[in-house]
């Protein structure tokens, strides 16, 4: 049977997707799925995400050995180890730890969908490989896949749409069956695959990263298939799938 | 001032832009937009749409010179003069007349902005020249610009989208500011611009019209600027805007 393709404009809708039981692949390119798909290149052992800073800060307090990152209105904030920045999370830092993390949107959208069995986090920079990874799981399985993108605000991102269309345009076409705004995001990605960035930084947050000074965050965030691995959220926990 | 561009993609989100006071393109290309447009192009003198299948026989029933047009589920109804196909409306049977029009989304979508000043209906078919007058009015007024998307059951319809797109892109982009979803619009549009049926035939609704026999329609709506007029509802009407 053939594996229908979804994708949600919006985190809130993320419920939609998990109950459907659709493997879901979380993708907040700007900046929380890059930050995370980066750590693990660089050897972090496993990423918590948590929807609130309250819950980051009682978590951090009951392990001083964990690392404490993330953002609010994009800056680092007070206490914090490391900010939401991809290119924080060197080696020389994250090797070995396990960092809790929470962020505007992209924890969020994590948290909300923990109730789901197969729940990947997909970048620009990991996308053949979480294509590659979730046509295997769905189809194995026998379910379908649902995109949700973690824009802020429930506003739609124009970033993480095109990186949905990234992922969506490597799986196997033949046995995937798309939905109109999967098949949106494809063309949306094939018309600017050629000039990523470019294209990424029209978007609205883009723009106010920009204003911020995290110019190089783009940069970096659009650097398609850079990284082959495929982080993997479940039990409150994202590690490497194996 | 730069005028803002959104895009509303299902039709029950109208109420947005009506609250935002925006101009308005209610765009349905398959099928409801597109025999609009082609019913001026061949002289109707009005169409009136009814949100419900009773309203609209109540109408006839008071206005006998009038003729009924629409579908639900595809089809023409009991009763009916005309279906909802853009290439029933030749001028033989329309010129002059005043057309009762339901379809399932489209004009139930142009009901649902009647509190809005500036309703224009869009399609590929009248793209550039729906594009010049919502810039124009737009411009004059000090107004944003939004597209209502007309799809199904609150679901995304890939051909609206494309032709937000087509519209959009025909925008002076120097006096306008698009949100994420016009810029993935335009992309999209694009992306397919030089091979326009053969992707919107790829849309769910489209798929579903050619099951039912309406290919030619297809092909028909996807005739990108075709005629030069742009319908505008305003009091419970369209008509020509002079």
């Amino acid at each position: 049977m053939a594996v229908r393709v979804y994708v949600e404009f919006a985190a809130k809708n993320a419920f939609t997707a998990v109950k459907r039981r659709d493997l879901i692949i979380v993708v907040d390119v700007l900046r929380c799925s890059s930050s995370i798909v980066s750590a693990f290149a660089n050897g972090v052992k496993a990423v918590i995400p948590t929807e609130t800073l309250k819950e980051a800060y009682e978590l951090r307090e009951q392990r001083a050995d964990h690392l404490l990152a993330g953002e609010r209105k994009g800056r680092k904030l007070k206490g914090f180890d490391l900010g939401n920045s991809p290119l924080e999370f060197v080696q020389e830092v994250v090797e070995g730890r396990t960092v809790i993390m929470t962020t505007t949107s992209g924890t969020a959208a994590l948290v909300r969908c923990r109730r789901a069995e197969h729940v990947l986090v997909g970048a620009f920079l990991n996308a053949e490989a979480a294509a590659k990874k979730a046509a295997e799981i769905a189809q194995r399985n026998g379910v379908n896949v649902s995109f949700v993108l973690a824009g802020e605000k429930g506003l739609f991102p124009l970033e993480d749409f095109l990186c949905a269309g990234a992922i969506a345009s490597k799986f196997p076409t033949a046995r995937f069956n798309f939905s109109d705004e999967a098949l949106a995001a494809v063309l949306g990605f094939e018309r600017v695959k050629d000039a990523l960035s470019e294209y990424v930084k029209k978007s609205r947050h883009a723009r106010h990263l920009t204003e911020l000074g995290f110019e190089r965050d783009i940069e970096f965030s659009c650097k398609l298939n850079h990284f082959g691995l495929v982080p993997v959220y479940r039990d409150g926990k994202v590690t490497l799938m194996r």
